[in-house]
């Protein structure tokens, strides 16, 4: 069998892991020469809406798949004519797009943040009037890592927030004064078997995520039921086939659902050495058809992104279960180069371990974690 | 860092995938153009004696290592004046060649089967006179998954055996009346540090390694310390670099060496899953000089080869905790072509699955276990 991965970046790269010993070649289309994936699978190197490259793409492939979900909508039709394309056009364009990913939540009677569409000044001043402050300024479209997105706190903040951002659509989004964020992975198979991970708590810096804790520290049966079913009714409703991930905020003991990635998810990379069966290859298993794989958590696990510049490696593999991920992309500020994986039995081993790493990484909040 | 392996079948393709998460870039060598790991690396498709390949190979390469011990050592040795090789050449001279083995495991006083070199049908009956019937007749060099053995049970097998095998350097083992066979996993690293894997148990039909169980069951503290006493001995005698396999016959509590691997080792494929770090990340430790990684068993294992042909694969994935590895080879009797590893939280349930899995791996020895 032959996948095709759009994108090639770390994501792409950690499907191909996973899909070779499965017996999957993989394909990736992806503009940059030196992308990660491109080291260890047959890369197409072009733009992701370019015809000809999609077609050469396609040739001879059995299954497409993404590594992001800002993939062209036009780009996946064109490839869904020719060949299954996993998951289907109907998340991305829900994912694409935060109003209708909102909307969507609020559809299936999921809670979400509250929210307003943004197209012009005044529509702003009615959406502050509605939701308070603070509030967020958003992108509908493209975003990510914190990027087209303007906190504003006071009425003052009104006209820089448009000047930074208006003139494409937006959404303002209440501030949410949640008491942790978590996130739930989930999968469903094209014969519509499911399978969730348990919860996992993130912590993000800058707009990035840092640190990632799973299974999430004090998740009690009503939190856990609670991510569970919002997941089933997102990936019953879409008819969903693959691997995704739902990023929440705990309120009171409420998850609100903030957004969804209709793909393996950084607060998911955890499960390569955390879970039984890591996303990379339940996304496989699910979007050809095999049987899913046991979720089940294997000890606790934290998972530390390297962002910007690399540490030192010698200390960080000398630490006792740290698992070291290396993207090979260059360096550069706000840069995702890799992640560490920290395994433990049980929780005081675990923090040491954080809180030892904490010397290690620039900007890791552990401290917050004791 | 850009590494290089000699040979592109399975374990160059499981080192390979085991390199890029540690940011190692790989190119191999290898005379078959659809191999394994030709998939995922860079490979030059040339003999292993071919000098200008090697050339080529070792050109721009930081390091060079190997998946099989019958790399010529003229080639070894070749790549060696241009670029550090791990393992060095004297675990490879030492590795070729049973009677040098052998030999060598009895300079570090490390008990081993009976054995005398046979050059001559004179030579084999003094052999045969000396050890006693049954005996096993096997080439010094070059004999893998039971190739150029032959089984004297009778002395009318003598002139039989000398037919099959005679004209190149042979020796005569003693048929040893073991309880079982087991392996360990040492890794030494450039810098001297060591670690032990637990002892594996293997179990082997038609001179072909079927099933390992790991942690070996009914180990107790006395063979432990054998085990490890002696993997000592032969990575520190060898100033070795790398992972390194010995394989041992159990006799009355004593173990027996019988043969010595430099290299990743199919009895070391469950500790991708099985322990917390695997024999393939360990080997690129030890010879990049990274600190080595811990050697804990997760869990109980069981590792299946597939031989020959391959079983259906839904209902493997079926099972809990199984983990499929296929190496991508054309099916063909007695070829390994992939390997399942089973894991389970107690014997109970390790054994349940692997009865099921003796339901769809044909001469899988899974009964022997009851």
């Amino acid at each position: 069998m032959k996948l095709g991965i759009i994108g090639g970046g770390q994501l792409g790269r950690m499907l191909a892991l996973a899909a070779y010993p499965l017996g999957i070649d993989v394909r990736t289309l992806e503009p940059s020469p030196d992308a990660p994936a491109g080291r260890l699978t047959e890369q197409i190197i072009a733009a992701y809406d370019d015809r000809q490259a999609l077609a050469a793409f396609a040739a001879g492939l059995d299954l497409v798949t993404y590594e992001f979900e800002n993939v062209p909508v036009q780009s996946a039709a064109f490839l869904a004519e020719r060949l299954p394309v996993h998951p289907g056009p109907r998340a991305l364009e829900v994912a694409q797009d935060r109003l209708h990913e909102k909307t969507f939540f609020r559809s299936l009677n999921i809670p979400t943040p509250g929210f307003a569409p943004v197209a012009s000044p005044a529509e702003l001043r009615r959406a502050v009037a509605d939701l308070g402050l603070p509030a967020v300024l958003k992108t509908r479209r493209l975003g990510y890592d914190g990027k087209g997105q303007y906190v504003i706190a006071r009425a003052a903040d009104l006209d820089a927030a448009w000047e930074a951002l208006g003139g494409v659509p937006l959404i303002l989004e209440e501030h949410v004064d949640f008491s942790r964020e978590l996130s739930i992975l989930a999968a469903r198979s094209t014969g519509g078997e499911i399978a969730l991970y348990p919860l996992v708590e993130n912590h993000h810096r800058g707009g990035i995520l840092r640190l990632s804790l799973a299974p999430a520290p004090d998740r009690d049966g009503a939190l856990n039921r609670q991510a569970e079913s919002l997941a089933r009714r997102v990936l019953e409703e879409l008819g969903y086939a693959g691997l995704l991930a739902i990023e929440l905020f705990e309120r009171d003991g409420v998850l609100l659902a903030n957004e969804m990635a209709p793909r393996v998810h950084n607060s998911g990379h955890w499960t390569i050495e955390g879970a039984e069966t890591s996303q990379f290859e339940q996304h496989l298993r699910a979007i050809t058809g095999l049987p899913l794989g046991a979720t089940t958590a294997r000890g606790l696990s934290a998972m530390v992104n390297l962002i910007g510049t690399l540490p030192p490696i010698e200390p960080i593999l000398a630490l006792p279960g740290a698992h070291l991920h290396l993207y090979q992309k260059a360096p550069r500020p706000g840069r995702k180069l890799g992640h560490i994986t920290l395994r433990a039995a049980d929780t005081r081993k675990l923090q040491q371990t954080v809180l030892a790493i904490a010397q290690l990484v620039p900007e890791l909040p552990a401290r917050s974690l004791i």
